[in-house]
């Protein structure tokens, strides 16, 4: 009889009821003797103060700008349950911030708001700004979260990334990068069908496309999404442009026949057996809805997958966001760099699959507590040269 | 020859620059294992989450709402220093959250917001609030403060107050309990001169009246504020209903005749010998005005002045509003009050006064790290009788 699996909700709730929060704010300095309070506050803050407001670039050199991310939700695409709201979303928050000071050493505040308007979502954000040095969107809903995603980092002078986008499509390509090595094959000639077109499914799409991917069809709700396809608008309509080079037309199961790569970023059930059956040979299957996969491993390899990967960490080959976003934001801080490009994307990924020296069908992407990770990530990170 | 004064201002720079921020925020449970992972973050945080959606009133009691306050200012009134916006202010938030941590175990955020308009402000922080178990508003200038804080207390479930009011007002009414014993003199009997009204000066007017004081004159630069003065509008019209029962027509010298307090908070210089000549015995000098007070202690005392008090640490009977902040947000966090209420206000005075058990020219109000303090004004905030 297989152990049995802890039931990690029961321990969350109880860990949580615990703890009273996951976070504590701490002041880096005392404040035990009279030039204590006298240097960290009253009267000599007031120099620094006057300082900053004849030099505000040289908040980095004085604030907590220099370390410090807001983590902002809206709560309305909270992991796999959807629009929960503000509170219910904080827990998640949260949790990235423990993550972002366990990995990375970055100060990560959760802000959740109560509003869910795209316009005033980015007026708060600008907004709250100054003392940030870094914004991190999260669980916030297609497609509002894409010209949120825009209009930050065109406003404003600090990095931002939505990560439900962003970390995923480099973990997939990271993960893509070893799976092509494992089939022996090139990456940028393999047919690669993404299920889903929510945030995910869209960076995923544009991020392997970037890389080089000639053949990527996205498919939604409605079907392989092609230029032409009646109602298609949106961001939906420029993925068109980019993709399914030959206008397939049809569902996952057309989409499938002869494709070396299946991505979901979906939901449970939307992968079946019968479209691995479909796929070219040595099919690499990433299932990653959370917490219940597109295909459960086992399913996958009995339907011939050669290479699986999940979201889950109970299953080998977990894409995990928490691969990139602590060590892109490190070196965001670290570099003072004004935005996270495309460039920088891929270059994360390409750190990210590089810590794996020998991938095999188990093992295309390291754990997320892999040692050098999060420096390896960061040094993807660049000023742009002059 | 006295020892040299130690160069608060460079040592301050000194220290901002070593710390980098002077605050870190920590997480409270470790990501070592796959269990730590599994609950502090995905997929336990799921049920946790999902838990809130359900019933959001349990915030409190598995999130960082529990414990933590927005320290939220626009930069427009920073210490003596005025409008020098949100990145220059971020230095003293970030000093205001050191001391929320290091005298109450508060964990607080600095919020420092990019934009100066009432309305927005209060639509940012209502936007901001579920994350948060109450609101420091700080550096607010007036009299935009006045209604940003009505409108906050009216429309959010948590406390919100404006430090700058009613922290201020709460330390001089307990300095002045103390005063009034030490001159032998009944406080609601005492004539009090106020010079100043801005934020500070309102707040303290309004606590001192409540607090049954009967004669209290507030001069603004254009002199004794009267019932009728000609243009005299907004916040100012109604002070002059509550203070000022004999009308008196004059300047800061015609209402210090036969006055028995005098409160600066105001700027330096606003008050002089000749004032202090004109008062009552034993007469009672608060200059608050910082780091430059309205008249010297030394000056106060040679004109007579019987209790001096300042703004300052490096005098006797330092008026600071760490005496009360950290321990109003104590108890308001503690015992989850919606609301900072007026006789909460007046027992905390209470409470910080009770400390000092006999009472003496130069020492009529605790030292900021007496112990017991926080407990002590936190006993203040209790949940109103059913």
């Amino acid at each position: 009889m297989p152990a049995k699996k802890p039931d990690y909700n029961k321990l969350a709730l109880a860990l949580h009821k615990k703890l009273k929060g996951k976070l504590s704010i701490e002041s880096k300095g005392k404040l035990k003797t009279k030039t204590d309070w006298s240097t960290m506050y009253t009267p000599g803050v007031g120099a620094v103060s006057s300082h900053l407001a004849k030099h505000p670039k040289q908040a980095r050199e004085y604030t907590m700008k220099r370390n410090t991310v807001a983590v902002v939700s809206d709560g309305s695409a909270v992991l796999g349950l959807g629009d929960i709201g503000a509170i219910a979303s904080l827990p998640v928050m949260e949790g990235k911030a423990a993550i972002f000071k366990e990995m990375a050493d970055v100060d990560a505040v959760p802000i959740v708001l109560d509003t869910k308007e795209p316009e005033e979502i980015i007026r708060i954000v600008k907004a709250i700004a100054p003392g940030f040095g870094g914004i991190n969107l999260e669980d916030i809903s297609a497609p509002k979260c894409f010209e949120i995603e825009e209009r930050l980092k065109a406003e404003l002078d600090i990095p931002v990334m939505h990560d439900d986008q962003h970390g995923t499509a480099i973990v997939v390509l990271a993960g893509l990068i070893n799976a092509s090595k494992v089939v022996q094959k090139k990456m940028t000639s393999m047919k690669v069908v993404v299920v889903g077109a929510g945030a995910a499914g869209r960076a995923v799409a544009l991020l392997l496309h970037l890389a080089g991917v000639q053949e990527i069809i996205v498919v939604d709700s409605k079907g392989a999404i092609y230029e032409g396809r009646p109602g298609l608008e949106g961001y939906k309509r420029k993925l068109a442009e980019i993709t399914n080079p030959t206008n397939l037309v049809g569902d996952v199961l057309t989409a499938c026949e002869g494709a070396d790569v299946i991505v979901g970023v979906s939901g449970p059930g939307t992968i079946a057996p019968a479209h691995i059956e479909r796929m070219s040979h040595q099919p690499i299957v990433f299932a990653l809805a959370n917490p219940i996969p597109e295909i459960m491993p086992e399913d996958a390899k009995r339907a011939g997958a050669y290479v699986v990967a999940t979201g889950r960490s109970d299953f080998p080959n977990q894409i995990n966001n928490a691969l990139a976003f602590p060590g892109i934001f490190r070196g965001a801080l670290d570099k003072g760099v004004r935005m996270i490009t495309d460039e920088m994307k891929l270059e994360a990924a390409k750190k990210i699959a590089g810590l794996i020296k020998k991938p095999t069908p188990d093992s295309i992407i390291p754990p997320v507590m892999t040692p050098g990770l999060v420096k390896a990530v960061a040094s993807a990170i660049k000023l742009p040269k002059k």
